[in-house]
């Protein structure tokens, strides 16, 4: 605080430097607005982060997967040069249930009829009811009441009879909100099955959300666009502590500089925009629905090996079960398949019991779950990366948040409409991929759109500096 | 950011200026410590707020009761020569149920014997489930997890059956926490009756929790808690921003002053801690519970007549149902019952909806309201107050928070604990009469104990300055 102040002025600032802000910058950038995006890290990319190996190859520890509707993040991606590469997705998959293990063919074990019968009508009721929700007003659904009145464990109680039925609500639960069935609302759960058009979307790897991974890591997209936009525009280390807004202007404040701008586009997840101070104050509606906007927990555990083994063994390197903290893993070798890299998830109530071990019982049981799942070589690896996203002091969370029951209802019309000058981005506000990059990028969009049709920026062949 | 940064010394910084904080400073000043009170606010009070008539009588348009069980708080008025008075309880109530109106003897009205039966079932039901629950560990509860992963909405849907019998229970959410039985965990709302000592306690005027009021309005107790600290110790206009913290001390940052202590007490809720910065950042889990104890939201509606016209109709100017807005009003006069001052609560949905209708539309929904329980008198008003916490910058709603399901088993154990030198005080970290003026007060006696017991401070008749 006792740094000198700058005052300084543009067009529009963007608080937050991940794909929603970046997007919305390169947006009105090329509309012909003076940009600046403030960025509270000293590295942009939000819930993207590249980790270098040794040698020099990338691995993911955010965000990392491309799906084929995905088509305003990999149009983000062509623009920028960036490839995709298949996720590696031959061989058998491995599924751990009750102590037994199975390795099968895709798309499902041949294990307990009974079971598979419990998991296909849950999903068919799941799918039906999913159809309901219109993505851009959720209580609108019929039944948005009732279904906004129960979580997902209540309904999973009522519909689901199997072990092995549970035990896939919960690994969806987990693996696509990291959280557990008792935390949402039976609505946001479908309101998120819908928003990514359709239960196999989100699940899948060929054809689903899992298909593709970026070329240099899913980072590359926001170092790429930062690059472009340049240092000018965007700027690291500066978290935003307030923003003053009125009728002609918005004042947005840093520890070190204060910037005047016409408009603002708060491109962080609902809850950390809550944590920023206004003035005037926000309507209560908007803040509470930030204190009703919690961030799932995860931590993403990477395994090095010098090759990965298990397709050696005609495995995928996929596993998913109900055995300890790792209940999903995944192949994540760099293209060329080398070093081997097994990833595994740690999720939802596994996360939050897991962040409270030491660092050597934490490993430990992550790798009681490779080796459970992969056999013995999983217990010898060459490296071992960890990344605890709720440790992360700008994002608090992954992968987005998740409404509780009586949120969508009560709070869901403050989640996207701008308050004055302020205008809210982030994946969260995304009605297509809610949750995902491609959300966050269609967010930015949007967002920028908002901006573009409210301001006469100069077209940028006029700008004379 | 601009002015100059005074940089000073204090035992034991305390972060709001609300009954828990003033209570923790209070305790520390007479343990001999150094204490410097920091509130945001230009008033001390928190949740606690009084208004003056014409003519200067008060009203409260914050908390305002208290009952006999509610031990710590008395002591404290007493202390500070705040004298009690009872609230209005002469004459009959009045319930609104599906149009019809009875004006009825406490404790129940004779109408739909069904229906009371009901209510009777549902009341011992939830008494007996409460008392499974460890005030100060909920999630240890015999069946917690099960409890947790339901809301209130849905265990009302499978065990009470008639229309009286839900309007009960959503009447009950909605006047103790603010929130609609959707919102709420079933194991969080069984600990709030568990921490009040029973249904009975939360819900009853004579015998419970609405039995007194304090002369001049509860707002006396901090007005003059802040008076014996003095203004060297109490500091107004004082937004906490920044807490940075090590093995030895803490520093605590406003816009205008750095703070140097040994430690510090955070007394507000804790949402509103999750929106202080904190280096280093604080653990995972701590940081996501801030993010899952969203405030209720209630608008304080207090119209003023020459007389209570009410009294002279022989009600005692308490009424509750299922039409409009209000859904619960109370006799609030000053103590020798002049001017009429009639209460009403706008809670939970009805505050979310209400909030954003013009004033004068909000006003006629609230009159429509106290005309249909009081008759055509209820009309003309000569004054008319109203309060929206949720509107509070520095509160974001009222009473207090809820926890929606799956937070007490999953998150619980993060509530009390300090991290390293910061202690957390304010009515939510209390297990008994959580939520309540008296659970405030408990908590800032429990943290400066946590303080005192860790530090050793000079005797206060050897301090020499």
């Amino acid at each position: 605080m006792a740094a000198p102040t700058l005052a300084e002025e543009a067009d529009v600032v963007i608080v937050g430097g991940g794909l929603a802000g970046l997007t919305a910058a390169l947006a009105l950038v090329a509309a012909g607005a003076k940009v600046l995006v403030l960025e509270a890290r000293d590295r942009v990319g939000g819930r993207t982060l590249n980790h270098a190996l040794p040698g020099g190859k990338v691995v993911e520890i955010g965000g990392q997967w491309v799906g084929p509707s995905q088509d305003r993040v990999l149009a983000l991606a062509r623009r920028l040069g960036v490839a995709t590469h298949p996720t590696y997705n031959v061989g058998r998959n491995v599924l751990v249930l009750k102590g037994r293990r199975v390795a099968y063919h895709r798309p499902v074990p041949l294990m307990n009829p009974l079971g598979l019968l419990d998991v296909g009508r849950a999903m068919a009721r799941l799918r039906r009811l999913s159809r309901r929700v219109p993505v851009s007003a959720p209580w609108e659904a019929r039944g948005a009441e009732r279904l906004d009145s129960q979580t997902l464990a209540s309904w999973s109680r009522r519909n689901v009879f199997t072990h092995m039925g549970r035990t896939t609500v919960e690994l969806f639960a987990q693996s696509v909100l990291a959280c557990e069935p008792n935390e949402v609302s039976m609505l946001h759960f479908l309101f998120y099955i819908r928003s990514a058009g359709g239960f196999r979307n989100l699940t899948e790897v060929a054809g689903g959300a899992q298909q593709d991974r970026f070329v240099g890591g899913s980072q590359e997209l926001c170092l790429r666009a930062a690059d472009e936009l340049g240092p000018g525009t965007v700027r690291l280390a500066s978290p935003v502590w307030r923003i003053v807004h009125g009728t002609d202007r918005v004042v947005v404040s840093t520890p070190d500089s204060v910037i005047t701008a016409k408009r603002v586009i708060v491109a962080v997840p609902p809850m950390m925009a809550g944590r920023i101070g206004y003035d005037p104050p926000l309507p209560g509606l908007r803040d509470q629905l930030t204190q009703k906007a919690p961030m799932g927990s995860v931590i993403k555990c990477l395994a090095v090996y010098d090759r990965p083994f298990w397709r050696d063994d005609g495995l995928s390197g996929q596993a998913a079960g109900d055995c300890g903290a790792v209940r999903a893993t995944f192949d994540n070798c760099p293209p060329d398949g080398s070093p081997g890299v097994l990833l595994g998830f740690v999720e939802g109530a596994n996360a939050r019991r897991l962040a409270r071990l030491e660092p050597a019982e934490r490993r430990r049981e992550v790798f009681e779950c490779f080796e459970r799942y992969f056999g013995p070589k999983a217990a010898h690896p060459v490296d071992y990366i960890e990344h605890d996203w709720t440790g992360e002091q700008w994002t608090r969370g992954c992968y987005g948040a998740h409404f509780a029951p009586g949120t969508w209802t009560q709070f869901g019309p403050a989640l996207r409409p701008p308050v004055g000058r302020i205008h809210w981005a982030g994946t969260e506000t995304s009605t297509e991929w809610c949750g995902y990059m491609d959300g966050a990028v269609r967010s930015g969009e949007r967002a920028a759109a908002e901006v573009a049709d409210l301001e006469a920026f100069t077209a940028p062949d006029l700008v004379l500096d």
